[in-house]
């Protein structure tokens, strides 16, 4: 999406240590017309896919997939994230490092939210490594259910997790793709999409 | 919102301990055709208040907000909880402790998302001892900014959040206002709202 490319472009901060700040604009304080620009593009992208729910995980996800949902019809899920190993009850659970926080956590939806007739889209904000998505996909397939692919709004294309997912034939559609950013002089290149 | 109501009488599940679960249609699955009714009733009712922002706390109050943001064309905000009492940079927090979860947290807002010039609208899923809205409150106030009011999914009428926000001359509209509920029969008994 041009749009969000020059958004990110103008509003986006560079960080050092590969840390791109859009959380005035992207997934803390939200920009709904914005929000439902990317919400459309993610509608045409999948509408033929017979998607029956969107998936997410807390927190910054939930905004996008509220706004997807709303924009194809779909009921919602979002997983919870708990720091503790001791989950119970009927749910599916999937373990998850993140590299950006440094924390090892578990991915928790209950059983009833997933069923094996349904096929999931999965949405999030950002891809870096990957490590969050693996986990929701995994649990989808421990429902039974199918993965119709990832919706993204920010993928870091200098990480891995874009290569990872894509080669284990996993549809991931990323409105924008970060190949470089420059802390130093704030310059981002973006991978020209398909 | 007798639909509303309706559907918590059908498909909530009451727990002791004055637990309400709607987790598979209100706050966690969502239901976006419930959550559409939900935003345009809470625009109709401060579509004249001069409302300039959204503002939330993650994470179940995330969908409604972006979903009365996109109705209201308005941005969101959504505050994030921190365990750690180590909390720096440039924000406005505020000290809160649930009673249903057990636990005391820091509410987190950047101060650039919040100016003098606003007029904030808070929602939540729930108000139970209010002590989550306080929170918000608080921080709105610390920003120099107003509160139009909090607007509410499901209100439990039989604590005293809504009574202690009233008395304090906040504006509070609950979706639902629950006034008794039996775990052991499942009846529910709706307040009349004004």
């Amino acid at each position: 999406m041009k749009y969000l490319e020059e958004r990110i472009r103008k509003e986006g901060i560079i960080l050092p240590g590969n840390v791109l700040k859009v959380g005035h604009f992207v997934n803390q304080q939200i920009d709904t017309e914005l929000l439902r620009e990317m919400a459309k593009e993610l509608h045409r992208l999948y509408r033929d896919e017979g998607v029956t729910k969107i998936l997410t995980i807390e927190a910054s996800g939930i905004a996008l997939a509220a706004a997807v949902a709303l924009e194809m019809g779909l009921p919602m899920v979002f997983a919870k994230k708990n720091a503790s190993s001791n989950v119970s009850g009927d749910v599916y659970t999937s373990r998850v490092t993140s590299y950006t926080h440094h924390k090892t956590y578990d991915v928790i939806v209950p059983k009833e939210y997933l069923s094996p007739d349904d096929r999931v889209l999965i949405v999030d904000d950002f891809l870096a490594m990957g490590n969050a998505l693996l986990g929701l996909i995994a649990i989808v397939k421990a429902a039974g259910a199918s993965v119709a692919g990832c919706g993204i709004i920010i993928e870091k294309g200098f990480q891995e997790g874009g290569n990872i997912l894509r080669s284990a034939g996993v549809r991931v559609d990323s409105l924008a793709i970060v190949d470089t950013m420059n802390a130093e002089t704030g310059e981002i290149t973006f991978r020209e999409n398909p």
